[in-house]
């Protein structure tokens, strides 16, 4: 495929996943949602759409959806896979930005969900969000064969829990206070986990629902890695040089807290070197796929990731 | 067994299940608990192990156990379901305790976490032990039959969820500020999503353990719901005429929010009937699961959850 044609085609399929991504989230936090006899939690409920619907380039659920596409599986176990990351990576900009943690008024050009609605209501549809993302994947609609969404499951906690998201997170606000600054070492293994892993997970699941050899998923693993690191350090550029109204969220930031990021340690022209050899990774893992050309929108989504402009 | 000794073995029973599940938690939250190449979030988990450790009955875990031996499981199965149980407890008692929702000092006769350590750490720590819950429950070593595990990740979210604890939070602090008080069928279905759910969860992981038969998981779920009701009146009793020393938390702060309670509504004496009569509901479907003096136990334990003084 011509380049344009394979942006075009990226784009395209970016976009259709977004609105799928959208409707199926819609209808799994819509009030069929909850069975006949629960009382509803209105505002919880509402608190937890508020921050889930309506935004947001859905980059992960397009990677859960194209990953698990290029092994040969569609439908509904990608879709309510995607959405169930979806929740998580929602559920943690939720938290994220609550006072005690980034403190944060706006999101996504809105307002924050504590500054929406209120701090406990915040609080507890973060909780709900990340505990639905688990009944989504343990559920029968996500997959027949129960190995498969126990390791979706297990594979899910995992990228989200201590040993990734959240202790990422939590080394992230240790390191503002620390009386030393993270090393770059260190400053690649906390954003790996706090990003990283997430973005890791959703072509993980991609090999896991389409059953891939063990070298395939190694090399979906590979891909993951390179795409996550490369997101951060865009997010770190973006930080540094973006203007609020184009990120829909506050920039500077990060220096402002005196954040580690990679911008700060390595400069900006290191930095953007260092993205696009990892862009060159995220490109050779996915040839050792053996997918050929089936994998060009993968190969789009590293180029676009370390290219955004939001 | 004459009635003392059934006293008895139940206490021993009750003390085998806390000191099992201490060492059991102790270990899934120890160093070995994160691979090697992981960068330790050191500050995240000495909260998540100071949220977990060192106290409580351990009435969850206990009737967990107690409930799969009814169906001949025991072991690693029953402990590490357990486990993950009281970790989602421990978390919704971290976040619970938090400024924005309840506002506690004091939990266990120890600060409550946000107090121990930071508000930000508390959240995580809770986030932490949500997600390590569903780990533990999904990873092989909790039983061979993937269907299993996936249904046990499936039922405990639910429990734990927007129609269960989280839900029953939720509708528990709007009735704090709502304009008309909860009717008491309002709140009996208000404390059965907050309290009951987890409860039942026990019960019911239990039957899911043992592959109990379709009549006798149904005996275990009007079991579980009938006990997690009487543990809540039990509650509203001990906080009404409670004093904080023997609780560990401040008594009397029910009443001083205005929060939905039994005893608001019916009085002490007419809560103290309906617990008596709950009680006598779980004995009769203890019953109903055909196996006899197997679940004196549980007998035992639902006679101890409506007269606990603590």
């Amino acid at each position: 495929m011509p380049t344009d044609a394979r942006a075009e085609d990226f784009r395209r399929r970016l976009d259709h996943a977004a609105e799928a991504t959208e409707a199926a989230l819609d209808a799994l936090l819509g009030p069929a949602a909850l069975p006949g006899e629960i009382t509803r939690p209105a505002r919880l409920l509402e608190a937890m759409r508020y921050s889930t619907l309506g935004g947001g380039k859905r980059l992960r659920p397009f990677l859960v959806i194209e990953s698990a596409r290029l092994f040969g599986v569609e439908g509904a176990s990608a879709l309510r896979t995607a959405c169930a990351l979806e929740m998580i990576h929602c559920y943690s900009l939720v938290h994220d930005d609550l006072p005690a943690m980034d403190d944060d008024d706006l999101r996504r050009g809105r307002p924050t969900c504590h500054k929406a609605f209120d701090e406990a209501t915040a609080i507890l549809a973060g909780d709900g969000l990340l505990t639905y993302a688990f009944d989504v994947v343990a559920d029968p609609a996500t997959h027949d064969d129960a190995r498969v969404r126990a390791n979706l499951v297990l594979a899910l906690a995992r990228a989200a829990g201590l040993g990734g998201m959240v202790g990422g997170q939590a080394l992230d606000l240790a390191a503002e206070t620390a009386a030393t600054p993270l090393t770059q070492a260190e400053t690649l293994r906390m954003q790996a986990m706090k990003t990283g892993a997430l973005l890791r997970f959703a072509v993980d699941a991609g090999a896991l629902l389409g059953a891939a050899s063990p070298a395939q998923a190694a090399a979906m693993a590979r891909y993951g890695d390179a795409l996550g690191a490369a997101f951060q350090i865009a997010d770190d550029i973006l930080d540094a040089e973006g203007d609020t109204a184009a990120l829909g969220k506050r920039a500077g930031k990060d220096a402002e807290r005196g954040k580690a990021t990679l911008v700060g340690l390595l400069g900006l022209d290191a930095a953007r070197a260092r993205c696009d050899q990892l862009v060159n990774d995220a490109v050779a893992a996915l040839r050792d796929t053996g997918k050929g050309d089936a994998a060009g929108v993968l190969v789009e989504a590293a180029q676009f990731v370390a290219a955004r402009r939001n």
